[in-house]
């Protein structure tokens, strides 16, 4: 088999792309992007995750190059996109590409935004280098997805990593083999293990991503060689990551094909598999008015996927929570929520929630999709009533409004910088590709 | 198969050891790992892939904690640790575990030192903590190789993020649990490929190992939480990294068995794999007196990884030299030398050595072990000279002595920071487990 010049041909592509090559459907779905991604980044910013990695790395920290979003603290660029990468990722109530489950926001604007914070860049140059970080990084997940991710591979820091060097690459405007180097350093730093979702350790993969990732940039617009063939060679990161390698998932129809335009918003702050469950879960509560105690039993059928991701059957903290079908079904049938107020410590050890959750039992069911389920609900009183969910809320085909990530951004940032920051960094941030330097929107995201 | 708490247990090790359970030959030979890596760490240190590294990490530094050995600049412990790592490993001259090719001390000792500076710990301490990180990182080395290497992963980077981690954390004095969460932050950032062989890349993995490592330990001492299985999970390290799984190689008999006293060091400047070539060369052109003009062919007969890992036809710069048995064995014959001089990017585009060079032919040969080869050469008088190398110098067999890696050290540093600093730095590793504070040491390691 021949195998084509991968890393410089997606090198060569990161460079050359000029603005008007990005279609206006892919930049608008590149704006909801940016929105979604920076109201996941205020909403987590006091999340103790955050507050333990900013405990360790304070002492190490260098010029206060780049913001922590949400937080009176600014970092230098390489931490600060340590820091906005777990922040935006830490309740689970990201952007996915479903194709891949990648979370594609975190790594590459993270990085995107700390480096143009140093660098003076404008809101129109970042909002580019974003989808084009985010295309590289979907294109390079679809290239190695599913065999990669059934490994065990957290896909979100493996892919993130290119994605965030290919972003940084195109700030600092490097050229064709510099930015090959760039991915050459990416590949060699890939990383990220499933074993930790559930743990605080899951958000430090974005960010790490991000970090490492625009290492990677810096690296190489010093001079700091790799090799050219880092993606495709047989010691390459596809053949090592992966049993399967689709190079024409990443070279092929390259400015005509957009994953970055298949980016969806998660409508409920926990793993992607679990949404039709709640989806369902709240229809049916709303439906039928019935108390926990009124509930006999919940049987799911879902895809196989949720029971091997979130089947915690006794998760004893918030994070842990986002990683069980059990108690994401008990909480929305008892609250009617999904949001992060759903998966906290006090809810995971709540004795009503626990009650109803050892209630909750799941099964693959033939035939069901990813963005399907099956609910059974059996009642005290021996009615049964079953509930199936075709297209999960949030999924590709039912998507979220702009006013509904409007909503969910005013709801989780509210708490955190109040609500008239909220509706300024809103604002602003709807209006990115005007920002004539896009640190001055991130200036509204810092707490009263 | 009943799983152990491998990453538990592996904890408890580190952090319950005692100074006294260190048995005194394998004290021995930290000291000469130290002062081996120590050399190796001033000899690199004004090499260009330092210099460009350092050029990209200068605007994200912060406080001067701890010292850039053989360099007049003080950088935060992360970078130093960075730094430090790449230039210890830069020129292919530091140590190795032969059972699974790990070259030890540059993760684990990049780390050590550096966290050692910022806390004010005494030089019995740091030594003691490499010891223990380096029995950590060779045992996880020994449970997944050499299925692990041969799928293309490049080991010191991947196994050595452990080592620095488990040093980290004793010297940061953490729990048994912390312990084990930065030893599962470790796993997560697991990284490093071969395909970076033969560029600045190659060097930035120890680096980025110690960097990693020791971020995973203070992250862990903030209390930023992970998986307490990062090893042994089914989608955790082991599992993922490698399709062989000995565990029993990293608990079984846990402070009798010593993998740190199998460290060597290596007499030559390039990958271990060519040593042999290079001693029988010096030793023919020693015994025969010829020049390169008398020298009609030169056919090898080699382990096979020779060929994998070095066999680079026309190397084009002296780090591409050093995967090249063509190259050194040229040189060799034609020079006598093996030392970091003998792989610069002058000679690997001198006319005569690649003249010779194109006269080297080399094959896998039945029976040939890692540290064998049979080297015939066919001069221009008729003459065929044979001869067979058992073990190559600076293998277990044929160990350096103390005296010959002071010769070793001088050499190499004494062109970075003069004679005398050279001679005095000696002295100060030789006594390193009497220094009160560590980095007193390293003050005489900086530049006149």
């Amino acid at each position: 088999m021949i195998v084509p010049d991968v890393t410089l041909e997606l090198a060569q592509w990161v460079v050359q792309l000029r603005p008007q090559d990005i279609p206006d459907d892919v930049r608008r779905e590149g704006v909801r992007t940016f929105v979604n991604w920076l109201g996941c980044a205020v909403g987590g910013a006091n999340h103790e995750t955050v507050d333990r990695a900013m405990a360790a790395v304070t002492q190490f920290c260098g010029p206060q190059q780049a913001t922590v979003i949400g937080r009176p603290e600014r970092l230098d660029v390489l931490h600060a996109a340590l820091l906005n990468g777990i922040s935006s990722h830490v309740l689970d109530y990201d952007d996915t590409h479903l194709k891949t489950i990648i979370h594609p926001a975190g790594p590459v604007a993270s990085a995107a935004l700390a480096v143009a914070e140093q660098r003076s860049i404008s809101g129109a140059r970042v909002l580019d280098a974003m989808i084009v970080g985010i295309e590289v990084e979907c294109r390079i997940g679809n290239s190695i997805y599913p065999d990669h991710y059934d490994r065990g591979w957290h896909i979100t820091g493996t892919a993130g990593v290119f994605g965030a060097a290919a972003a940084t690459a195109r700030l600092l405007g490097l050229d064709q083999q510099r930015t090959a180097w760039a991915l050459g350093l990416a590949a060699t730093q890939s990383a990220g293990i499933r074993e930790m979702f559930g743990t605080m350790t899951k958000s430090f993969h974005p960010g790490r991503a991000a970090q490492n990732g625009a290492m990677a940039a810096y690296l190489a617009e010093s001079g700091f060689d790799s090799s050219e063939r880092g993606i495709e060679a047989l010691r390459g990161f596809a053949n090592i990551y992966s049993n399967k390698q689709d190079y024409n998932e990443i070279l092929g129809d390259l400015g005509r094909r957009w994953e970055a335009a298949l980016n969806s918003y998660k409508p409920f702050a926990c793993g992607i598999v679990i949404h039709p469950t709640i989806d369902g879960c709240i229809q049916l509560r709303n439906e039928l008015g019935v108390s926990g105690d009124e509930i006999e039993s919940v049987a799911l059928r879902t895809h196989p996927l949720v029971l091997e991701l979130t089947g915690k059957k006794t998760p004893k903290t918030g994070l842990e929570s986002k990683f069980s079908v059990y108690h994401a079904a008990s909480v929305a049938l008892l609250k009617g929520d999904g949001s992060p107020e759903a998966f906290t410590d006090s809810l995971a050890t709540d004795a009503e929630v626990i009650a109803l959750r050892d209630r909750v039992s799941a099964e693959p069911g033939e035939g069901i999709g990813e963005d399907q389920v099956v609910i059974s609900l059996r009642l005290r009183d021996g009615r049964v009533v079953e509930k199936r969910i075709e297209h999960a809320i949030g999924s590709v085909k039912r998507p979220l409004s702009n006013s509904e990530l409007d909503a969910k951004f005013m709801r989780q940032s509210s708490l955190v910088i109040g609500e008239e920051k909220a509706g300024a960094l809103l604002n602003a941030a709807w209006q990115v590709a005007e920002a004539g330097i896009v640190g001055d929107i991130l200036g509204h995201s810092a707490p009263a």
